[in-house]
């Protein structure tokens, strides 16, 4: 094979499932139904989150890895499924005290809790679908 | 075609997302936390419930059908998907006041709750996904 | 390991793309566009069918097969893909001039094209999807 | 949370079912049969279509969302749903009155249809499934 | 809700990965290349194998569990995965030393290692994704 | 429609299996068991790889096609799957020869392979899943 001169994305797909409401508290009940509908309803719905965590940088020739992801499974575990798996995310997780838990935010959320644990000089980005029919990205 | 002698299924797909916790409330807090384990997270948790309602019999040779799955679909939503999608199902549904709300006991609430809008002559089977690597099936 | 002393299934699944309509020639054109709504476009549609075929018998111990999934997938080529695949089915098939060609219809279809070519100690069972959210098995 | 710097895509996937067939209307029956194979069928064959609409932009801090999918899948099934679903895309849609329907012109198509209806801030893709192995991406 | 009068299945989906190859060693090399074609490569080749384990019974009315699957799960991981994961099933694999290891035979040595870690009065039934396309039950 | 100003990819998906071991010849074996865990198995495991191969380019106004996916799908069989398919990447493979087959350096090698056959005015990326959970985007 040819030296590779172009870089390479490795995936890692998890899930949780949590609890949620949208919700601005700076707004009145009528704004917060009007913008967000049933997903306002303050007893809470919730959903299965299915999170894939890219990847990118140079394949390591030695190991043929960009990433080991059986080390990139554990970093996901402890800072991303321990703390949010099977929770409520307005009442449970701090970073939601003042951040509406929609899939963008969360998708966020998820990206600056791992962004520090990765190897800077390897790019990292988020993939996290709410339902079957809506996702989101980020960064894009 | 030989005149057909044999019972059909039709199946029909829709999903819901919802909160929940598994609690029995005639138990103390620490038998409850060491059966249902996270389950039993007080703040509630959530997920997408995927629900395929089977319908068995002789199809109609004039229209081809078991039964229309458009008229299903519209059963669905109304006894199904309206009261339940969205929802808190220990807060908000009647159904689970004194009932646990496993996969099990929702497939059977569903059952419940759709057996008698459907023709008698028709068998009715559920199978409902709480997540894709757990499922029930009632009645069996 | 034990005998075995219980029946075992196989399935294999296959594929093929195919336009209709849902009609019934005895009815007036209001009766169909009432009973079949858009279903009844005399353009036609189309979809992407997905099919699994199961046989159902005592595997046998020589070879660890109830029956060879290579035979079984070239009977499903030559009786089912190669007539139906990209066809209009209401045209261009013998078996749908008489008889409308709704999923459940299909699945008879398809049940009846492949019997003969099946050891008659095997059951065999179809199951067709005509979208994700829609499906019929024959004979249940 | 940081300030969130990048931008993020926000996905809706939404589906439909059409017949077509693949045609250039300036080439001779010998050769469009030749380019386009069983595709070419003058009776048409179908699909079930999977559509995926990205939206990329700036997160909005007060709602958390992109863009509403809400309001995203209700453009999409004024301007694609209704006019494409259980069509003949050949005969019914006027689009490809003179456009060959390949997968890669139906996303086009889709592309144009929605462009205008969308906030030029916000950066518009289209994914769009023909089958579960054929899909194209537009623009890239 | 009524007192369930009916059984109620409740299933659990695992994966693991191993190697193997279609062998019947009381056969000449050229039987077992002309039943078992590429699958009989004496280099072996692999699968990621999709376990379904359903157990069906009455549900427990105090917990709503038929059985729970946390502890379904467990026994599961140790009698199965453990010992088949990333293994050679022909090479490391007691159960396959005299017998083929198909789709079939891998599900009823799955069923024989599960059933008598499982309450007699509940029912056991197993399905094997060889391939999306090829699957195994067992019993049917 | 607006003559197209962008680029379009086409999407081909393919299947194979094979077995692999990961392992790095200039290593020890504890260095080689401490790092790849039970991937380092010298009796090999397996998996059914699921392969995506992305063309991009300007979309032909004739066609409507920017690559006939009959004639990329031979293309695929013809340089992947019939040299990969059903076979050991280790021992009989001779990409791998020295070269670790970790997912990230097999969609290597197939983009190698493939690059040759296709037109230079066209980008080509794979996509290669080892597992549902994990795969890898070459070049990203």
């Amino acid at each position: 094979m040819k030296t590779p001169q172009y870089r390479t994305a490795i995936i890692r797909k998890e899930h949780f499932n949590a609890a949620h409401r949208l919700h601005n508290a700076h707004w009145s009940d009528e704004k917060n139904k009007e913008v967000f509908g049933k997903c306002n309803n303050p007893h809470y719905h919730g959903h299965n989150y299915d999170l894939e965590v890219k990847i990118i940088g140079i394949c390591n020739p030695e190991t043929g890895y960009v990433m080991d992801t059986k080390v990139l499974s554990e970093l996901i575990k402890t800072n991303i499924l321990t703390p949010l798996d099977h929770k409520n995310l307005n009442l449970e997780v701090e970073d939601f005290k003042n951040l509406n838990p929609t899939v963008e935010h969360i998708a966020m959320v998820i990206y600056d809790r791992l962004r520090s644990h990765i190897d800077p000089a390897l790019e990292l980005k988020i993939k996290l679908y709410e339902t079957e029919r809506n996702y989101a990205e980020y960064p894009y």
